[in-house]
């Protein structure tokens, strides 16, 4: 798609941050994507985890995407998508910003703060695509101490 | 104080922050600092709101200190200590990562997550230390608009 196209469904949202977390995959991070979206569809920022890329803890993937989007005056409009449940830091994000909608591509191989979202008035939506729930199992499988690391399990 | 010293009680850790804070303003930045020890006092990293300076959303002085500590396997024993409470963002930041402790030179001028915190374990100490209070206090009085940008709020 080019740029100013709109990104109407959830599918072709979570399209956006699934490239993202292969783009991360392909330069052997850990591939979590993440965007965000105006509520009308617009993309105002992509991002992928770039722990190991760039030796960066605080670069999440939605943490990432949210950089990426620039400097905003309000988020109660827009809507962040996720390849993977966004963990408590990401959560925290979330909830600070005001962002009105989070779509998640797999909440079954991790599950992050998502009900506590919900529990102040951020609408979640849950895809549980089988091609990311794949993507992110065998990543952890193969690299459970990166894995352990990026989400500060000892 | 050089790079082998311990910053061994609190106020010696507040001041690594306050420095970083004070920096943010020389900068003309959002002046809030913080900097992450080990439990003996030792400093891993440091840094300062970056909003203004990098057109950064993603750097609040927390995240920043986070990143400027590098990768680390294990954040039981660390202690993060911030000129200002923290909001959802560095909270849920805490959360994730299993940081031991916060300090926190000023909860008056904005109250953030930390009760959270300590619900969830987190040891939380807070200074109120006259300087950081009045630092923050006519920063928010003067830039209304930037301070809002920066917690999110419409």
């Amino acid at each position: 798609m080019s740029n100013g196209d709109l990104y109407e469904t959830d599918a072709q949202k979570l399209e956006v941050a699934t490239a993202e977390a292969l783009l991360g995959a392909a330069e052997g991070g850990i591939p979590i994507g993440a965007a965000l979206f105006t509520a009308d569809g617009r993309l105002l920022g992509s991002g992928h985890n770039r722990r190991v890329q760039d030796h960066d803890a605080a670069m999440h993937a939605e943490t990432n995407a949210f950089r990426n989007a620039g400097r905003q005056q309000s988020y109660r409009d827009t809507v962040m998508v996720t390849t993977l449940s966004p963990c408590w830091y990401c959560s925290g994000l979330v909830r600070q910003f005001g962002i009105g909608r989070v779509v998640i591509g797999d909440d079954l191989t991790f599950h992050g703060g998502q009900e506590w979202l919900a529990e102040n008035g951020v609408e979640i939506s849950v895809v549980n695509d089988p091609r990311l729930i794949s993507l992110m199992s065998e990543f952890i499988e193969l690299n459970p101490r990166l894995w352990n690391e990026d989400i500060g399990t000892d």
